[in-house]
């Protein structure tokens, strides 16, 4: 879409580049995407077999040239998309940006500070691009579902979350009063997420209820969490369905540039690109 | 609201205390809110933060004056609620009036009995009133629909939970039967706890079955536990779903006072100000 | 329904023993129904407290002779049941029947066998007359929605719950072969309840994979585990709003009878008293 | 169906064989489905018993025995549906056809390689077989329309999937950099681990944070797998309402043959038997 105004311009190294790096709609494109998708998941492999003791052991120095490797390259990339784009600042301070620079900066701050290459593990938030490669081909149908349907819950699901954690803190409090220090419930922190791993339904075991009333009140907490955990499903379930009903009335104009004549399955303007939900 | 009545008395200082203290619909009142909340957070993290013996020991002095000065405080909020008010008494024996008192108590009863500070954990429950700053802004419309779904639903809700409580009460009972008593289910009471601990899929582990046979009935109560988890979801998801085909059709005159010429988006009626909600 | 056709009958007190005993539509035996159920509920928590060995110390007598009371009690509603009804051999054979005199006997069993009384729990099962409470008043409509709207489900979960079964067997052989016998994983019944315990999320940690490989398999299992812990919750939720439209679309013609004139929120025909539900 | 062509053919033994060994539709067909399903049951419960040590001190002989003949069985059974079929190969590697090989090794296996028999535990997935059953009689309309329901759904819980082990390998770093290496999250695996087992809520306990930083983070986790467990519930509910109109929109011709004439309730067309679904 970006590309679409430089369409009359000469074609030069420039633009050709940035259509492999940033566009995913030509050959070159989708297979520098799966390719760095690969690059990324090697690397991250790398360094949690790295933080394997044993392995480090033995492998360590094999591991610590694959990292550097690994930085090279995206370096590579990096210098690259910053050359192939217009406004390179508005790169940098994005979201994806400022991961992709996340993940290149540990690796050179460890020459200076030894011990900065653990925060090689940031480099796990590249996998976010992720949700690029689901773009290309059949999945994009289902992912842009789903993200529309999740996008009005996002607000609900947050009011909900916010409910839990008050709900939490309360039957903390509560919970420490009732509860014997020594049990586990030494503070009202420790109390607090207590709450929350039995909301929640996780229930570790590491702190759990020891004393009769500590177990009424704890038993009272569970059919609590039991009983709530359907909202964020009900919130969530309502949210597709309203989602699925606006896809079956899909406008025939593009709410974009209103032109018509789109087929039944399409989800995107064929003249302009911009998506037809909504 | 319920200052509509005033509106033509003279706008005395108690009147306009009303309005910042239990309105929110003015600028003033906004900002009250805001801050009374976060002071109820903040108060409510030195209580926290006292709890733990290390910070006790080391701060415990600071957080003594920091919760005595909250105690000025809220103690000050809540004589101001009192004289604003036509009628304090029910205010005083309101929900949030006796919370707010609840939450005065424990620091005063401190002077006379060591160890009733302990009792402050009860300003947790002011958090509750995180639910009136929701109200304010744009959180309104998502607030309003899920307590109007929810609603319907607390009454089956109930009837689910004593179902569960009398699944796991028979369930708990056989259990104390078939497991042998060493390995925690040492009496009925406690064989029920770890029915409700199993049923709601919590699982800490404190109590588990050991011998094949309790394995096995163990397995059956799972199963069944993971079986009807699903139940409060499909009542909140249908209640979820009813509410909003009732908030499409929202009358287009006032259930309350029959006036006419609310706007689509409309939540409540824009000439009295009731719910335009059944 | 059942006293209808007795209804022109002399009303002798054995019919009217009948109607307070059996009946909840007149005063004495909704009265009745909310008084046994109590007894029911006391004579539970006697055998809890009972079941608890400090309590059984210092209680101990106390407990017994309270035990006998609700066993005479019982058994004299166990004998009045039998003479107030037509047919008393469908009592007995019955559910309710039977649970009702497996609630009887180990009493008397306790005097020639040491020990018998421990089968008390087994009074855990009348609680199941709390669903006959719940018909009373106002709890019905939701209760009658809800049983419509589960009646339909029995049979999909119990596909799911097989299928469910399957996988844990597959899942657990497994297992047995990847991880080593000494970390719980000691036969395959064992890896089977493993499996159920992680499928269902329930956790207890009992038993948990120690070796890299056991932790890769078991990841997979709770993924499969998280993701169709989904298809009981979409069965019951597509089953209730099934339930609701039916509802709604309540004939005005009683199915039974085929007389009209039935209110809008009738669930039940005026007339002859069957169900309007299908 | 696969029978359809043969039908004028002379119906030698062949045939017959291949009626009651692949089809269900015949009486015979029937009671070999129901036997072999028996056997297959019956030989993984040896299996299952001889895993358990005290079990396989005792009975080993008898269970060795047993094995050998399922495995005979087995073998038998294996050789008729060779040479009952017209196109042996495809059998052979079919899924099923593979599944029934990999159950028949194990034990031709141990004769050389001492051990190999501990593979017989593949034989639980065989088990399989079981959905061919639930196609007998009742089940079918039930199973049907699951199966219905559920195809829609894999692809978008695949994305799930992804999305949600994405999230785990992230949370998993971060918490490997906050939590103490001597607290369990020794290494970045053994943390995704710990991840995945709290996102998915099973909760062992075997790996539980220690630090207050950690417990603060791992709160946070909870309460993300707390909302977003939501997600496939919500697409396997959208799914089956889907599924469930489609059902009730079946065409009155059949999508293969062209034919009418089919009832209400009916899944297949009556004249070449294909679903009338889609």
């Amino acid at each position: 879409m970006k590309s679409r105004p430089m369409e009359n311009e000469k074609k030069d190294w420039r633009f050709r580049l940035h259509e492999v790096i940033y566009e995913s709609n030509t050959k070159a494109g989708k297979a520098f995407d799966v390719a760095l998708l690969f690059a990324i998941f090697a690397s991250i492999v790398v360094v949690m077999l790295d933080s394997v003791h044993s392995l480090h052991l033995r492998f360590g120095r094999l591991f610590n040239r694959a990292e550097w490797l690994f930085t090279a390259l995206f370096t590579v990339e990096y210098i690259l998309r910053l050359i192939s784009i217009r406004r390179p600042w508005r790169y940098v301070f994005s979201l994806l940006g400022l991961i992709d620079l996340l993940a290149l900066i540990p690796s050179y701050l460890s020459i200076v500070f030894v011990g900065a290459q653990s925060l090689l593990v940031f480099r796990a938030f590249r996998l976010l691009r992720i949700f690029r490669i689901f773009k290309l081909g059949e999945f994009l149908t289902e992912i842009h579902f789903l993200q529309q349907a999740l996008k009005g819950s996002v607000r609900k699901i947050s009011i909900f979350l916010l409910t839990v954690l008050t709900i939490a803190i309360i039957l903390g409090s509560v919970m420490y009063l009732v509860e014997e220090k020594e049990n586990g419930f030494s503070n009202i922190p420790e109390s607090i997420y207590w709450a929350i791993v039995t909301i929640t339904t996780v229930g570790y075991g590491d702190i759990s209820p020891v004393t009769p009333i500590g177990k009424f009140v704890a038993s009272i907490v569970m059919l609590i969490g039991y009983a709530i955990i359907a909202v964020p499903t009900g919130i969530i379930t309502h949210d597709i369905a309203l989602a699925l009903k606006k896809r079956k009335e899909l406008p025939e104009v593009c709410p974009s540039c209103a032109r018509e004549g789109h087929d039944d399955d399409a989800l995107f303007c064929k003249h302009c690109g911009s998506s037809l939900f909504r």
